[in-house]
């Protein structure tokens, strides 16, 4: 559905609001902490696919825009036990994908991460939160849908499973649009293989070159939810992945000295604020679900 | 009072939880909706006072990091009457600032602006905001509170106020330590001089270079604690005022665009997350507010 921006923009911002309050009340619950996002830092996500990096010079250094700040919740855990974070992420994607009408070259995630949980319980804390925001914003936002013309329903939990190889061998290369424009409710993708994720998701020491990490993804062609899993958390370990990815050691120094002293076992997520009220208000583009989007390739906008 | 990190930071961490969620609380009940944050953009805050531009090259074009939301916040009220944001912001002060304890170069303000509101109907929601966050704290943390040895009473209303003019007097070209020293409650200074801030902060029309502004300081020498005013909202007054400052027009070209259209009339602040936390906690530095904070010239730290 094509939503005018005049008419329905601000019932859209009034429902992301619902999003972002829900969210924090579930996570509140479940014993979350939230903390303050980093903006720049000398180390973030690498990331497994292309961006142009953000490098800004601080007082003469280059320092890097947060991609994602899974490397700064692992620190955070040495400090408190389950924290979560509103972090505007600057992945400068190429031009190309802003097509997709679900990347943005600056976004926020809510990115959560929980010391010694598994993957089983990080799964259930991401389908307690897409339950609760969903539940909440039929609740509170009645007006606010039916002005979108948007029929939405609380999904059943456990939601569905996936792995990636038999997405792979259903949907083949374009197996995230595939499989999702497929679903009619949100579903795990898990067991990624070593070659196509970052080198923080951990191998599961039982079946080499699958981690044990997850996306959800939306039904409707929405694609990509959340991704995230457990993580590799000894000196031993990262120092092997990085050498498998092929990294440079020395642009991951200050976190390498961090792991030397100590990171918990842990496991997370990121959620994106944009996608998921994309889907919530089943909008056409991402640039719909937030005031100053920033498509990818496009210069000039405020 | 020193306070030892490992004894007392998580303290710290959960009373700024509470600071943020009862912030947030008092305004939604004042019909605040909550917007994402902008971190890259053409456009920001120009400042009056000297820091080193956090320029990124958003594919190949120079983006600035936002210094305070101020201009989208203006914009942002074209669509919707009341707004507030947690925005995060990149100041890289002089390193000789640090030491003063209340500087850091990245830090998040809750930044809010309300259309058509006054400089009084906007100074009476921040002490709403102050009072119910500190009442919050002092309910919800008893715990924390003891533990850092901070002793804390619910502010009364309305503040005091001493305008720009009388705190010179008394105090010389330091006010702001002085002043703060040398209260013992949260007092308004109002009234500064067109020469000392920034463009945007409204003139008085019946009092030439004196701006409808303010600030808030807290006691006990914890310096300021929001900075706020009434704003300049026509095209015309905000040339003008671009000339006087000599500031460059064509480095806003996309504000003045926008305000070509129409920005509405507005009041609002910015409230300094970090420092509310600081005060809240009495924390000599204000590095012992956050994790992973960056003091203005010191190079390395996560």
């Amino acid at each position: 559905m094509f939503v005018p921006r005049e008419e329905c923009f601000v019932a859209v911002l009034k429902v992301k609001d619902e999003i972002m309050q829900s969210g924090r009340e579930y996570l509140r619950q479940q014993g979350f902490t939230e903390i303050l996002p980093v903006i720049l830092s000398p180390i973030t996500d690498p990331l497994h696919h292309d961006t142009f990096d953000g490098t800004v010079s601080f007082y003469g250094h280059p320092y890097q825009l947060t991609k994602s700040m899974i490397l700064h919740k692992q620190i955070a855990l040495r400090t408190l036990p389950r924290i979560y974070c509103f972090s505007p992420n600057v992945r400068m994607e190429s031009a190309e994908r802003a097509g997709l009408g679900r990347y943005l070259a600056e976004f926020v995630q809510l990115d959560l991460e929980a010391r010694d949980a598994s993957r089983e319980e990080i799964m259930q804390i991401g389908e307690g939160l897409v339950v609760h925001v969903i539940a909440t914003v039929i609740n509170r936002c009645p007006a606010e849908l039916s002005r979108l013309g948007r029929e939405l329903s609380v999904p059943k939990t456990p939601f569905p499973r996936i792995t990636f190889c038999e997405a792979k061998e259903r949907f083949g290369q374009t197996l995230d649009d595939s499989l999702s424009a497929s679903l009619s409710a949100p579903t795990w993708l898990i067991d990624f293989p070593r070659s196509v994720r970052e080198f923080y998701d951990r191998e599961d020491p039982q079946r080499p070159d699958i981690l044990l990490d997850m996306d959800l993804i939306y039904p409707e062609g929405y694609g990509e939810a959340l991704s995230g899993g457990e993580r590799e958390h000894t000196l031993l370990r990262i120092l092997r992945r990085l050498e498998q990815d092929a990294l440079d050691k020395d642009k991951f120094f200050q976190y390498l000295a961090v792991a030397a002293a100590g990171i918990p076992p842990s496991a997370g997520f990121g959620i994106g604020i944009e996608r998921l009220t994309r889907f919530v208000c089943g909008l056409d583009q991402i640039e719909q679900a937030r005031l100053f989007p920033k498509t990818p390739g496009k210069i000039g906008a405020v």
